[in-house]
């Protein structure tokens, strides 16, 4: 019943005009690749480089529970479903392949829909050398719903079960601007431009992770994609570790240094997610030695924001609420 | 804001309970296996056997669009959406590695739903060695939406562009299961229980397919999830030749065949869809030599429903209203 983007050109009707603007639109604004069998059959086909492991995740979002249309435009919503979803390989060091696109949309929304939203596809897609290798598109009878299937390969995937006792933690670009966008919206407030623009086109970490991977001994990674304390619990209890988190050093952006100590502004920072940013954590001492390269080659900076000691959980250190073991959600940090 | 399904355990609340026992119950149906990176990590990883290709499709479906709950059990909704995706994979002869789940949940959908879905996705994946690599867990504020992505291996994708002058085209297995079904739902009416477990335990052609691709030079082939007749046309459209089908020969279910020449019956057989089977083409005279072991391995059929001829489109003939050239959608045949 379901017209799949593999099936492209071959039946009439709305779904499927929709679909080939979508998949035009989408592919027109990445640039194309190579693959063995292209969109058009009943599955795309992609061969990983020999000694490769094939790494795969999934990433949905529904209207009215992760987006909402009158917040932001459907290029938005299809750059950003994307780009979360590309964050999961960044988070591996791994480098794409290609994504999978699965939309329901209601059928009031025509092609013009389809075409904004292959936009915002296409640029999530564009410059990380991914392609849309496929998907599905079908009639929702209430919201719309996106899920983003990503394909990436590597050779030693990055985990986050290795942090060692004593390593840094350090994480990529800025964090609150996602959670401090989100709400002003919601308070019917203009966001700062600055701080609208990173959540708009959040930048998936990709080219980034696999430098750092290259250039040092990560032991541990995870994209910011619930929120700094809680993607770095994530590394701490799979490690078998506690990490402390230095408020003050927490990287957030100019606009928002003002709120920094405020309870939202802790909030944003520390509890926001959606930031897409890369955390990892790497040999005391070891990461400081290329921050300054790393600021050359992206013109994004690299921040320790803690360590890692014996414990367990996340701790927070310098918040005037006082420090927080593990229990941060009892101080209204929405988790 | 969304649970992983890779995010297990590591956060309190309904959605990740849902997780836990969808994916608790799905691993316990289906048996586990091995791969590299399991669920727990941002992503999942595996490595295809070498000079293989990966092969991958989505299959989404919604409530009110493409079931409704109270024609079957929630552990048929998920076993279905998951046979769905497989099938794909038989179309190309290939062999499952596992699937991603997307799916949105109403909130007031909970454990109960969570398990019963996760028992039929298990008992979709049992017996084809597939596993359940990831996916996402969401809330839906209106209807479920499920996401499947398949993925597997192939040495020798099987097209659709392969169709030569003069090939047989043959199919598996009987047609017209799950329209009559769905039609009788729709009517209020309860189906024959032969007919109605083929319309809930769809059995996808994997084996039976690279069995097939084995003993036979398959020169296309496709999976019957839009009807005979338009998939059917997906191969000779790509393969730039026409397909005349035979009606007498279409093998349906013993109980459809009294109603075989009435329009609703004609129209199950030839338009219905979704009934999974493997459909495929080969040189004229070869395939009858192994439909006997083919019989004799499976316990189940394979049938010639026509051949491949000069011109473009697919004919029917036999049918009472007259051959039907392409534009079968004239005659009441719903596509």
């Amino acid at each position: 019943m379901s017209e799949s983007f593999l099936d492209l050109g071959l039946a009439p009707g709305l779904e499927t005009e929709r679909i080939r603007v979508l998949v035009q639109e989408a592919q027109s604004v990445a640039g194309h690749g190579e693959i063995s069998v292209p969109v058009g059959d009943d599955a795309a086909a992609f061969t990983p480089p020999q000694g490769h492991d094939v790494v795969v995740s999934s990433d949905a979002s529904v209207e009215e529970v992760h987006f909402r249309r009158e917040w932001m435009t459907w290029e938005t919503i299809g750059y950003r479903a994307v780009a979360a979803a590309l964050s999961d390989l960044a988070a591996m060091a791994a480098t794409p392949i290609g994504i999978l696109l699965s939309v329901a949309l209601p059928p009031e929304l025509g092609v013009e829909t389809a075409v904004a939203l292959g936009h915002g596809v296409g640029e999530a897609l564009h410059g990380h050398d991914a392609l849309l290798l496929g998907g599905d598109l079908v009639a929702s009878p209430g919201p719309v719903f996106l899920d983003v299937t990503v394909l990436g390969h590597v050779g030693n995937p990055l985990r986050r079960n290795g942090v060692s006792l004593g390593d840094e933690v350090w994480v990529t670009g800025t964090l609150g601007g996602a959670a401090a966008t989100i709400h002003d919206f919601s308070a019917q407030m203009e966001p700062h431009p600055e701080v609208r623009k990173v959540f708009e086109r959040p930048c998936p970490r990709l080219t980034e992770a696999r430098w750092l991977a290259e250039h040092l001994n990560i032991t541990a990674a995870i994209d910011v994609s619930d929120g700094l304390l809680r993607d770095a619990r994530h590394l701490a209890m799979a490690s078998g570790l506690a990490i402390q988190i230095v408020f003050d050093q927490v990287p957030t952006l100019p606009s928002l240094e003002s709120i920094r100590k405020t309870s939202s502004g802790a909030q944003f920072l520390l509890a926001g997610g959606e930031d897409y940013e890369f955390l990892f954590t790497a040999p005391a001492g070891s990461v400081n030695q290329v921050a300054e390269l790393f600021k050359d080659e992206f013109g994004t900076e690299i921040t320790q924001v803690g360590h890692a000691h014996e414990g367990v959980g996340v701790s927070v250190h310098g918040l005037d609420v006082g420090d927080l073991v593990d229990g941060f959600d009892h101080f209204g940090l929405s988790m």
